[in-house]
């Protein structure tokens, strides 16, 4: 088992950190974006959506897709359980983690992807205004964030999951995307220092 | 238990499509998206996020996102199984139904949110090179999917599942978008003149 990991983006570091809450080492192959080594025909044997991480197991069956790959290591490691236990759980962990998806991830990479220069080789077309009308979007999700965690210690209740992982990942690609937090959203941040401290963080 | 459910739109109909495989009939209540009933305040109460559809429990409980109402009845009713059993196969229909989120139902949605007349006054600023931007996207991921159903009878394999439901879901929408399903796509038409003839794609 392998698994193709780019480095510093956002997706690939979903799973590391998923991993190493799970206590799982997995063999990591890295691609650099930057050389776009995701965009090879090789890769694209691998994941025909060029689009890292992807698992590769023994007998050479891909799973990609970031929480598809972590679906699998819950089903094969089910302790410490990061996707809920009984049925109104798992669907409150799936509603958030789908939450911080669309309305904290995907907008703050739209942001990055549509105004960051760095991007350009990447991103095509570049679409400024599209970026541009991510911001309000980040702003307005991070405010009903915040007050959601004004009551819940983590992100779908009072267990960590990977809706967490999703969130800290997200917040933290704020900066990259020149984004920043609003000082006033206390919750948030005393949400974002517990998750950041966790060892998991550093993956 | 009563749905929030927005009628014609993408995201309502996947969930009255899996109740209708499940065989499940839950009471719905109309939102008139064209009247923003979705943007009132009552409804933000029920979802901060304002979308459909939105799950309430009888005890008052609400389960957004159409994936995670979606999962919910999987785990109260497990049959027919329409996310997976095994861990292996569970990852797989994770994988595809995000494939079809993020490769098809999403750009096409981009398409018609920002392209569409009628879009203007929910879709607040409508970047029409956005949406031009992902008519490609659309096109490229067909015809990895043709490539895909070309050696699959559904589209996580052998079994009809969530994936299946996303993907009629995004085919269907093209018309609207504008979009056609270019002729030379035999797998996908194939795939989807069986899923389409299924009872639950009337729903």
């Amino acid at each position: 088992m392998r698994l193709y990991d780019a480095g510093r983006a956002p997706n690939p570091r979903r799973v590391r950190i998923f991993l190493a809450e799970k206590g799982i080492a997995v063999p990591l192959v890295p691609l650099d974006l930057n050389r776009l080594e995701h965009r090879t025909p090789a890769y694209a044997a691998i994941n025909p959506l060029r689009q890292s991480p992807a698992l590769e197991l023994d007998d050479g069956t891909v799973i990609a897709e970031s929480v598809a790959i972590c679906r699998y290591f819950e089903e094969l490691h089910p302790e410490p359980p990061l996707f809920g236990t009984m049925a109104l759980e798992r669907a409150q962990v799936e509603m958030w983690q789908r939450r911080m998806e669309f309305g904290l991830l995907g907008p703050v990479s739209a942001v990055f992807r549509h105004l960051h220069p760095a991007m350009a080789p990447m991103e095509v077309p570049q679409v400024a205004a599209w970026g541009e009308a991510n911001k309000p979007r980040v702003m307005d999700f991070l405010a009903i964030l915040d007050r959601h965690l004004s009551g819940s210690r983590f992100i779908a209740g009072d267990r960590f999951s990977i809706a967490d992982i999703t969130g800290l990942v997200g917040v933290d690609f704020l900066k990259p995307a020149k984004l920043a937090l609003p000082e006033e959203m206390t919750h948030v941040k005393r949400w974002h220092a517990e998750v950041a401290a966790r060892p998991s963080a550093a993956a």
